[in-house]
């Protein structure tokens, strides 16, 4: 980044700009550094407390759990919060509002140029009544670190907190009721460049928006049916029938690379990748895992982080092996966290029959898979991410060969299996943990 | 591309579809093949002569040539044209209407995963009286390739054309009155995922649509004084005033890559792009120059292609040098390829004082330039693209060092002017071409 400036410049108008110390916090005044536009330093900063509340006159119909549609993913609760911000103003103060279509010029950056980036979390109605979420302060900071990357303006990642902390506080009693122990809903806060210039050029205008959306639960669909005109190919069609069936990405397409953006949760990411996907479906997989460059180091399941248990060639010690972030091509996943964290926690040693493992942050290429799988040391693969959870591998197809990956009898390996099980008792209040947010319902 | 398949398969009703043979061109025999969603045949094609038109009764005055509201970039013509496809029916009827906002659902998936495509051309006023378009079916075609590369529907590119020219010949008599001749009007072609389910696949529901935009003329804007607190700076400060100032991208920036989507006209494409490009900007250069591997490639110049015009080292001759498209990681501009044509038909030979140079798609690093420099090797530079024209190089700062391209005394070198004087006589109808489309004004 370009050293901080405090002298106005390029801009408008040739008035100074007071900075008033009482309405800034130390973020906001971070905010009245000029950006990159050479702005003048923005006046308001992110601000929860200001939010204006307009409650729906026309409340819906909460969905069944797990319906069809949930399954459709296309209803949202009854309202929505907003915030807009402008390089002149810095934000407005956020509006909670009902759910409704978004008016956006048909010019606006957000629909040329992509200058946006989201979140996904949950919203958890726990076994002991209360709702949570899971971590949500690193969604937000993460959301922070994707805004930068993609031209939108900085905010404190806490406010972004507050705002999500608020919208479901109001529609998770309704659309999580307390009879619902154990479902969620899926919150995306997302953020897009709505400046109507049509240049290319950072945007001046942005809105910051949290939703929250009746899912279905993607940790247990996994593998359509094969289409019947392919049920008669031998190559490529998937031979196992539970788990998560993966195919590796074709050599001539790639998800992220050094230098580019695969670490933010940017649109961008996701867009190009529907082809790839859209494929593999119709080859009866489920997610393509994503490869990269020609030694083909194993990268991310569809949009989920990849874990393998393996058992080291020459020590015979177990490890849970997933990619590092190093090269900034991977998402750093919450769930990826917490996977790690629990495992270095609790699996260090051997105990109540369970075996030990090491947790190692490296790269893997398919050719160790293969010979993991060839000398029997692969012991449990599974992918991790919000929207899929924690998703057993049962099949890997590797251009024109198949890893099966053992599960344990047909569900999932017993280490995949004690990840879920923890995350769950966190999410859903059967662990007291730091991790798990309770969120204070409105009555 | 999986195999087209005429069954119906996975689809949400049992009813054969029956194809209406009068209803459907070639086109729209293809486009009721499945999609790799495995939807069911898409009944409608687009078909510009369906298109219903509602004029508006709120006429705007046209601003001033390449004045402030121009520059702003954020006002467009009185109309729009859209055509909405969903899986399930195909393509609706296009409709012209009067310009406004569109109303997208906070969940749709443009806004989430990126899935748009955009094309940029200009309706320009001859001095002969006439409208033309430039070569318009090379960018509806591109738009068609885009929209394959990131999940969108297909449709055909005549039928776009004909969208693009109804909407130029509506407004374009009020908005590019013939006592502008010279001047233009920036139509940006735009394609949109709709879909509001929020689940990361191919979107179900789409929108194309074209805008015509007031622009500036950007050949002649070139880059902006250094903001006072640098000017004191010796590194990085370009030195020359005239012509485009060249900032080389960061080894850790890279904006295209192997198996991705640089040779589409992808928003994804551009929004990551915008905090370098930000950067360049607060250090007084115009535009990024997009390097490449540890080699240093040298790909475009901005959001334009970037030619170099150079001495050979052996041979001696002229070679006018510009990055191929072979690794699918330059767009394939239209301005590009015009340019080559020109000069491969036009320059073979010397003749008039201007000496003959050989036409050359071939990948060239820093590092060539840098000797070419150092040899007195190198002639001239230039970019080329719709937006910014051809716009001659003054500039590149590669990493502490500094290339001072011969811009013939400050305006552009010869070959510059040259290939920039050969499009503005076929643009403005001064050299009668196929490749300028006279568009039949609306009385």
């Amino acid at each position: 980044m370009a050293p901080a400036m405090i002298t106005p410049e390029s801009s408008g108008t040739n008035t100074p700009t007071t900075i008033t110390a009482t309405k800034l916090t130390q973020a906001g005044i971070q905010h009245m550094l000029p950006n990159s536009n050479g702005d003048l330093p923005n006046l308001g900063a992110l601000d929860a407390s200001k939010m204006a509340v307009t409650i729906t006159t026309a409340p819906r119909t909460v969905p069944e759990w797990n319906g069809a549609e949930a399954k459709a993913q296309k209803t949202c609760t009854d309202h929505m919060v907003t915030a807009r911000w402008t390089a002149e103003e810095g934000w407005d103060a956020p509006e909670m509002k009902p759910y409704g279509p978004l008016s956006i010029m048909p010019s606006a950056s957000v629909l040329h140029y992509a200058t946006e980036c989201f979140e996904g979390c949950k919203l958890y109605r726990g076994y002991d009544g209360k709702l949570r979420l899971f971590r949500i302060s690193r969604n937000c900071a993460r959301m922070r670190n994707s805004a930068e990357r993609i031209a939108l303006p900085d905010f404190e990642p806490k406010e972004l907190e507050k705002m999500i902390i608020a919208l479901c506080a109001r529609d998770g009693p309704k659309w999580l009721p307390k009879d619902r122990a154990g479902c969620f809903l899926y919150c995306r806060p997302t953020f897009i460049g709505t400046d109507s210039a049509l240049g290319v050029q950072r945007p001046r205008e942005a809105l910051l928006y949290v939703i929250l959306s009746c899912f279905p639960d993607m940790s247990s669909s996994l593998a359509t049916p094969a289409p019947p005109a392919m049920q008669g190919k031998a190559d490529g069609k998937p031979k196992s029938s539970s788990g998560l069936k993966l195919i590796a990405s074709r050599e001539d397409t790639i998800r992220a690379w050094p230098g580019g953006f695969g670490y933010a949760k940017l649109g961008a990411n996701y867009g190009p990748t529907l082809v790839a996907q859209g494929e593999a479906k119709a080859r009866g997989f489920d997610q393509v895992l994503w490869l990269y460059e020609k030694e083909n180091w194993v990268t991310e399941a569809g949009a989920s982080n990849f874990f393998v248990v393996i058992r080291e060639k020459t020590s015979g010690r177990l490890q849970l092996i997933t990619a590092p972030l190093t090269e900034r091509i991977i998402l750093e996943g919450v769930t990826r966290a917490s996977v790690l964290e629990l495992c270095q926690s609790r699996l260090a040693q051997s105990q109540d029959g369970v075996e030990g493992l090491e947790v190692v942050e490296k790269r893997f290429t398919m050719d160790d898979l293969l010979e993991a799988d060839k000398e029997g040391r692969l012991v449990e693969a599974f992918a991790a991410g919000t929207a899929f959870f924690i998703a057993p591998v049962a099949l890997i197809h590797f251009r024109g060969k198949d890893i099966e990956v053992p599960t344990d009898g047909g569900e999932a390996g017993v280490y995949t299996r004690l990840v879920k099980q923890w995350l769950v008792n966190i999410m859903y209040g059967k662990e007291s943990h730091e991790w798990g947010v309770v969120v204070d319902e409105e009555a």
